[in-house]
Parts: C-alpha cells; structure tokens; sequence
C-alpha cells in the first residue's frame, strides 16, 4: 500500500517519513514539499542521507496515481483546500493540521482563517484513536488531534465520562518540547533564546483549547470550558499535561485509577501508572506511547492526571500511523512497535 | 562587615559567596563545609580557582569571632541545632533551610524531622523580604523563604490581601530548574536522566506546600489551601509557577495589573509585566527580580498569574543577601545591582 | 534463537533491550543484573512499563539454558571472569566491555587490572563489523570495540592502509555525549555540572587510546601512535571525533573521498558525506549509521576527517547487533533499520 | 564617563550593556539599533524590563555629543564606514567586528567583502588585552579580538615566543556555543537543530583562522598557519579550544605549566590550571577569565593547551570593557569583577 506525504519537510512530515520507513505494510509513493520541491530529501535532511528520493510539488493528478492514502502534515489552510480534492478521488486523507477539528465558528476565531467547506467538516472523523476507532475504520478523512488535544483527552475523556469531576473546575498546565513549533524561523525558537529558559506562551489564546473543549463537552454530554495554559520547555520532544479538576463524591485514588486501567485495558499505547509513579516525558521519547497517572488530593480534593506523550509520535505523525492501520484493518500497533528512546 | 557561610560547598552557599564577594559592605569571614572541611575552596570550585579561602569546620567559638552575621545554606535539621546557638551570642542568623518556616506539628509531618525549639521557632522572622521587611530589619533569626514559596506567594499574597480570588480554587503549577534540588548524588539528577526530560515530583508531598499556606492562610485570615505541584524542568536555574484560582466578583485583567503594580511599586526586584507579555525564566536569570503577569481568562473566569525567580537568587542567596540589608539599614539592593545574564 | 543479557541496568544494556525486541529473530532470554536482580525491569526502567521481565542473578547453569548468545554489558572485570565460562559450554559471547579489546600488559597499564586470560584474550575477535567481519562469522568470543575506537577507527584505517597520511601526526580530539559514562552517580555526571559546561577529561589517560592504536597499528603494520583527547559535551547521545594527520603526497580531497566510498560501498551502515557537508552527531541518532567526511587542507597540508557515531547504537549496542547478525549469518542489517531519530 | 553602543541588540550588544551599567565610571549615553530604531530596549530585551532607555538611529551629530567612547557591535561591513568618522572627532571607537582585525587582502578573501580605509586598518590596535596593553593605552580605535582568536592566542602567543612548540604542527580543535553565531534567523540556530547535536562548521573556512595567524605570526616572527576547525556545541555561552602542536626539545609538562605562570603573574583575568585539572567552559561563565590548562602527552612528544572563556564576555563584551579601562587608566578590572555564575 503507498501514501503519499505531503508537506514532508516539517517536523511532522519527516517523523511519518521515518515510521513509514518502518512499516511493514505501508510504503512510501511520494513526499510534496511546497517550499522545496525538486529538491533530493537528502538535501533538506541529511539524517537522511542513505536515501534517494526526490520531493515534488503538489501535483493531484500524479499523486493520485502514487498511493492511496494521502498524508498532510501541512500549515493551517493548506488540507483545508486539497484534502477534499483527494477525498472525491477516492483517496484516505490523514489530515495533521487543525483544519477538521473544529466548527466553522470556532475555527475562524481561533485561526483566523476562513474554514473548510461545511460538507467535508461534517464528513471529517476525529483521530483520536483509543475513543473514535469505530469511525476511523470507515472513514474517508480523518481529523488527526492536535497534540496537546491527544495528551489533554486521553486524560480528561475517562473523567469526564465517568463523572469522577466537576467540569466547571478543570485546569490544564501543559508543557511542550519545542519541535511542537515547527521548522520556521522565528525568534523565539532559537536555540540561545529556548535553552536554559522555560516560558508561557499563548495563554488563554492556543487553537488547540477549543478542540479540547469541544471533544470534552462530546464526553460529558454538555458544554465545557476549560482553563488552557501551554508553556514552551527547553528540550525537542515530548509533552506533559497536569490536569486538575475538583473530584466528584465518592471518589478515591484507587477508584481513579482503577477506572482508567478498565477503559484503557485493551489500548496498546495507554499505559496507566502506579501510585506515586509519575511519568516523564523522555519514557514515551520517539515511541507511540501516552502514560497516566492518577492522584488525589486529599487535602483539596482535587484530582490530578499527568499525561505524557512524544508529541511528534502519539501527537502526530504515530497516531496517524495508527489511525492508517485502523482504517486499513491491520494491526494497530503496526510499524509503531519501537520502544521508547532512552536516555 | 564580616559574614559566615555555613553550608559553603553546596549550589546554595557558594551562590552565596558569588554575591557576598560582589558585596560593597559584606565580606566574608569564614567558610564553613561539614563534608570537606580543610579542603582549599577552589578544590570544590575550580571556577574559584583565584580565590585562596579554605573551608573550615563547624566551630563556634571560631565562627563568633569570625563574623558578626552567619548565613546557614544547610540541609534540614542543622540550623535547627546551630543557629540558636549563634544567635544566643548575638549573631545574626540567616537560615536558608527549612528548619524554621514551619510550626512544629506542620514541620515534623512534611520534614519527617523534630523540629527547632519552640522558643526559637516563635522568635524566627519569615525573611519574604517584600511582605516582611518591617520585621525582618529588627530580626536576631530571619527565616529566608523557600525557593517555591517566594515566587509563590509574591504571587499569591496580593490576591488575597485584596480579596481577587476565591481561596478555595488555588492551583499552583510550580516548575524548577536542576540546582534546587542540590548536589547530591542521586539518579534522578543525573544529567541524562533530566536531558530531554520533563517530570512532576512529590505531587502533594512536597515540604514548600505548609509553608505556602502557613503564609497564604495569613494573608487572608483563615486557613488557605493550595494544590501544589513540582516539575522538574532541563535547565539549571529558574523557577516559574503558574497559579490559577477562581476570580472574585468585579475584578478584569487591567484591575489586576493595576493592583499588583500599586502593592509593589516601591519593591526594587519585583517588576510587573504587561499584558501578554510573560515572563520566562531566563529573564532574571543570575538576578534577584521576580517578574510577575496576570491575567484573567475570562472565558473561565479564572485568574492566572505566572512568576519567575531564579531559584538560587531571589529564591535563597540573594533574597538572603537582600535581607542581610534590610537588617544592617543598607540599601535594599546593594550587592544585587547585576542585570540578568541574557542569554 | 533466544538472548542473554548481562548488565541489564546500564545504559548499553537497555540499549540492548531496545534492539533485540526490535529484532526479527533474536528473543531476550534473560535479563541479569548483579546489582538489581529480582527487581521487575519496569522498576529501573519506567519507560519499559509495559513490559513483565525481571531482572535475574548470574546464575550460569540457569542462563545456558536461558539462551544461545550472551551479552555482556559490564563493567571493567566482569567479562573477563565469565566470559569464557560461557564460551566454553558453547554459547557465543559478545562482550561489550574492554577487557578483551587489548592485550594483557597494555590492559593492565590501561584499565589498572588483571586481564583475562591469555588464551581466550588470543581467541576473542575485534568487533569492528565493518573490517573484522570474516572473523565474526566464526567467532566464540567477539570484543565489541570501544565507543571512541569505533568512530575513530572507521575512519583511520582507511587512511593508514591507503598510506595517505604520516602517521606520526594523528590527532584525534573526541567530543562525547554523557551517556557513554553510564548510570552512576558520580559528581561530574549531574546534569547542574553537565549543562551548560564543555570539558576535557582523561586527557592522555582514556583507555581507549591504546585500543585505537593497537588496530591502527595493525592497519598501518607497524607501531602507531595517536594523540587522543577526549570531551564531554552536554547531550546525551553522540560522538564526534575530529580527526587530523599530515597528507601524503598526491592526495587530494576528491581522490580521499573516493577512497572512503569505495572501501565502504558495500558497507550498509557506513555514510560518505560529499564535500563541505559535515555530519552532525544528531544525524545518526538512535541509529546504526556512521558518517564520514572528509577534507584536506590544502593551506596546511593536512587531512581532516570526521565521523560521528551514536555511542549506544553504532558504539555500544547497535555494533553488538549487527555482529550478532554476522555471525548468525542473518541479514548484516537485521533489527537495525531504523531511521534516525530527527530531531 | 558617557559611551555609545552602536549595535545593542545582538547578544554582543546586550552584554556590553550588562557589564556597563555594572560599571562604576563609565555610564550609557546612548544605544544604536539600526534595526529597530525607537524601539524601547525593554521591548526588545524582556529581562531588562525596568530599564527606560530607547533605542537610536545612527545620527552621529546626536552620539558624538552623547558619549566620548563608541562601541561598535555590529555585522561586519559597518565599523568599516563608520568608525574611522566618530575617531577623526576625537571619540575612542572599540571594534567588536572584525573589520579592523585583518590586512586588506586577507579581510577581502575571508570575508569576501571591500575592508577598511589603509590609514585606518593601520592606525587600529589590535584589542587582545594581555599583550597590546601598551598600544591599547594611547589608541583612538581598538580593534577587539575576535572571540577564537582571544582564546587561540592567549595559548598560542607564549608557546611561539618560547619557542616551545614546532609552529608547522599546530592544529586548533575549536568549540563554541550557540551565542557567537548572533540572534539572527538561521535554520541552523533553531534550538530543535542544535539542542541534542554536535557539529562542525565552516571548517577550513573561518574568518577567525587569518586572524589567528597574523598575531601568531607576529608572535614568531615569521608566517605561521594552522589548522582550525570550529564546532558548535549544544549551550549558550562559552568557547574550549584544544591546541596541539609538536612540543620543541626539552620541556616538560611542569616547565611549560611555569612558563604560562610566568607570562600571565600580572594579568588579573588569565588563571593557569595545575596538572590534570582541566577546564570546563562553565568555570569562567559570565566572566572575564580566560582559563589555560597545559600538558605533555610523553607518548607522542605534542603539547596540548586547552584554553576556555565565555566567548560574550571575554570573548566579546568582556575585552572591550577591559581595554576601556586599559585606554582610560582605570583599573584593569573595574566593572569585571563579577565571579562567574556556577552552576
């Protein structure tokens, strides 16, 4: 089976390079970059310099004939205009960018673009592998999360389902490695200014709080806000979010954790940690995994979940990976077997 | 002015000697180091391999002579024991451990030690400089906050003196650089252990979180509670701490500003940011500022206020250095004049 | 065929564990660790959470059972006393440590300790897969090369064997990420002391010096000597050794650099890099690879070679596979295929 | 005492401005920013927030009334221009580009642009503190050192006026980090790029290789050239050079130790290290020491100097505040005495 990949020179893109690489089913047809077409990929990547293939432009009839299912690993605007094209020619579309996440409304004020066509919006299934595999199976366009999203639900989903909080009291702290920004050049991405420095950025302001919201009212039933705080970390890969929220009665840690492990038992990529064990970042490094972990405050009767993730993994380019073996019947966990990098 | 560090070799004490030798009044006396005592300074620093001090061993009758103000950058449970002592002699003590923020029954349950006599405990001064210069210029025993509570309660006490936030809803994200967690041998210090790595800790275990509400709880009049919870982040120096709560009624972002900018326009290290802009924590770094911003994310109706110190300045030598002038009648900010290292 | 793994714990040794069940014929057999046995494998290593293996005791009569190829990942001393115990009831021993990379009085002046014994110290084969792989495929005992000599030698052979340099004026200055020091807990390993901080160490004083002259020697035919100078680079993977010697006589940098493609043309984990584009450690990391570039300067007359290897993969671990793979006669690339890890 | 700062906002910019308001005579009369003109500094720099001052344009009539000393931390091609009108009105002009530091025909070829006017290349002073003080005492326009070159040559000057070296062997293994590549937007800046990776760049290519040959030249008394290979390292600040070179008949490691100690007793910013006590770049962190390390290797009869400083300070800010002081006749160390900030 060959897929095609465009926007291959981001971070996003060259991270579904290197898992597709590694696919047993899976291969690659062609790889689109916009800013450097006809360029060899060895030259944009000299990780990569064992290999021979050539980036092109985004030519529809060509890559239609390159592989079935096309990947975007694109800026905001971009699979918003093409995913559709290829969807009515009969392709997959696995669309890593933000443009199928949201409604209309919320995608124009929180990106300031104009969305995708109302119809496609619609017919967009959410990638959220462990809770929307049903509809993944069968769909034409898949929405992939956000990475704070993927970090952010997988914790919050369980809790919110299960009635275990107050809806009205839930923060999340979340901090990011800072490949997350991507590959352009912008100030506050340079090394002297990143390293030896931790910082927020965007508060009460990222596009990916609406996503959240909207998935986390989808779990509850009705409307859900949540207060959204990202920090920028000095390090390339890897997410941590710190969710707190009020416990609903009744609740113990044990009872919390039991909870998740019963939902999660049978997703491979979910691994729930023990009390007082909390997670790091580096043990999920280059490998598909998310891990929880779950507390009680007994003191304030809060609760509060840890979630990590690799953000350029389960974040984005692995989950697509996962959500193509979805939809292809294979294996979940095919070509995403690696073990964590570590140290 | 002649001072005496005990507790020279660990990154606490010798930040200390960075700013005692900056100092245009203080000098130093003596170095004290339990763990190697007699060794030539430089022998543990080599970056203080111009200097021909040695460390000496914890003797008193020696120390009293030696300076008239000793500084204790010791681990739990030694100024517990000494700093009575020197301070029985008419020294002045300043106490950079815990040993002597807390009650007792509070210090026994979260140190897991017998804490200082009550006596002493009652006669100790809590050294915020910023909430307690009045006491602290007339202190025999200045109690220099922990590293946590400074950039915490700088935060925090505002809001609640002016009655901005419901008590009930404090979240403090707290996120610290390597170096306040010592130079002790431990795995988890290990630099390819912290590299690429970001980790929570002693979630709803760690000892800063009684001192934080001894101290919260007396700005608002009756007992606070906050979740309180650690990350360890790659970077040798900073702190931020991120604290979320519930706004009272009347209050916007602008009032907040204001406030905040009104409480603490005579205080020489805290600077307040504008609007969207945050700190990070390499602003301050090498400096003893602590740069604060709020907000009020209206869509949840919390306040959010970020601050950053770097640990090992405002958050224990320099705030002690700082209180050393307030108690000899210097200026506030003689020998901590340096502008941040950027970058 | 299944696998034994003698030091488990440390770095290289959960490398290992990374490779091998990654690895399409090799099965893990046992996992020992003298310092931790009985302990789960997840307790040491959360990010191995998901897996059930425990750590076991040396016990030889039990690990010849365990499996048919064992691994040491050891401290000085250890191979060198169970090594041949192994060998001799038939199981081939890959050993990742130094004591059967040189002979008894160059280790005993090196490494500061008795040898192993002379006849299996005669029998061992140098790992160094890409020029001592006819011996590999028949050997009982490989000496898997030193992290250092195998970056150093891949590109110094070539060159002493071509005779295009003098090779009384090889300079090799090795840059090293800290993972090649290993787990423990040693001052100079914390990341407050590593961060931020370039330094020199063992300078005239590494052990891998004579490994790198002994083959060198070999190479060239009579006796060489190198000067090598190692530093410790705050990362934690990677090596980059930077290597200079006077040119011969009619070589230029096009004539050297297709000397180094055509020794290594058939060598897959071998990369030239073409004129001015030089490799950085990040380019091979968590992969197999090592590249190569070379330049002569032709204002000084001297030949610069660099080469860049991932110390635990192509330095440790990954070489260890990929023997293990000659020597089975499996694939040479067998379980080593992936990709770098960018960025 | 007022100076101008024509270029305050690169990193070389910034520096100079921390180290002159921690001056005790010299005051900023004015800050030049050709790219951002009426800018406040604290909008460009966060962590100088409570500093008032404005960015200027270039007016010459307004900053030759504003200060009686220029500073020029600007791109190459700019000094060039300007300098030569702020000295021919009686201003002390320090150079911190490079446009003074070479004869024409090498600035042409190194830098591939149009040098200096004649008069004035001759007329500079080179700024190397140690050993052009007397020249540096009585010039209008001081030409400081580039930031290898400060490091090369306060190694390599003693080694070649002793004739203790063979000057046709010496190689300069360089490493830097990230700060001395400027705040520009490059690919190759971006923190994912460099965090984690070690390489080397313009190798055989450097403009700072002329200008450590004309000085060591000028050390020998007749053409020297060496090879000089800069990598760039994964940190902030600081520069480690590794020189090598044949070592001449009859010196020992501890002869050539007292020679350093002999030439540097009477400069307060050059530490010599004992025996097997190397230097890391973190020891002179934010100062203005240079520290040297000597040793030789026995085995192969090479001298190897290692030679650290942090390339903002020492490297840049540092030696122009020193050679201030120097053409002033204050002492040589006012506003320099910070110790350096460990960890």
């Amino acid at each position: 089976m060959k897929t095609v990949v465009i926007g291959s020179t981001g971070y996003g893109g060259v991270e579904l390079i290197r898992l597709l690489e590694n696919h047993p089913q899976a291969r690659i047809g062609a790889l689109v970059s916009s800013s450097q077409p006809r360029e060899p990929l060895k030259a944009v990547y000299p990780h990569l310099s064992h290999m021979e293939e050539t980036l092109e432009e985004l030519d529809p009839d060509r890559l239609c004939e390159a592989g079935d299912v096309v990947f975007f690993a694109t800026p905001p605007g971009v699979s918003s205009q093409w995913a559709p094209r290829f969807a009515e020619r009969g392709k997959v579309c696995i669309d890593l960018s933000g443009d199928f996440r949201l409604t209309d409304d919320a995608y124009r004020r929180w990106y300031g673009r104009e969305p995708a066509s109302a119809d496609w919006l619609e017919r967009a299934v959410y990638g959220l592998s462990e809770w929307y595999a049903e509809q993944i199976r069968s769909a034409t366009l898949i929405s992939n999360p956000g990475c704070y999203p993927t970090a952010s639900l997988l914790a919050l989903i369980p809790l919110l389902r299960e009635r275990a909080i107050d809806p009205d009291t839930i923060v999340i702290d979340a901090k990011s490695g800072v490949s997350g920004a991507g590959r352009g050049l912008k100030l506050n991405a340079l090394f002297c200014e990143v390293n030896e420095n931790l910082r927020p950025y965007r508060v009460d302001a990222h596009q990916h709080t609406p996503e959240i919201e909207r998935y986390a009212s989808e779990a509850w039933g009705r409307p859900v806000r949540v207060t959204f705080i990202p920090h920028l970390v000095p390090m390339n890969r890897g997410i941590l979010i710190t969710l707190t929220a009020r416990a609903a009665e009744g609740w113990t840690r044990r009872r919390l954790e039991e909870m998740y492990r019963g939902i999660y038992q049978s997703a491979p990529f979910v691994r729930i940690r023990s009390e007082n064990d909390w997670p790091g970042t580096k043990q999920v490094q280059g490998s598909n995994y998310c891990d929880l972990a779950v507390h009680l405050d007994e003191r304030t009767g809060r609760v509060i979940v840890m979630s990590v993730i690799d953000n350029l993994v389960k974040g984005a380019a692995g989950q697509a990976v996962q959500n193509l073996n979805l939809r292809m019947g294979w294996d979940e966990t095919a070509g995403l077997e690696g073990l964590p990098l570590y140290p």
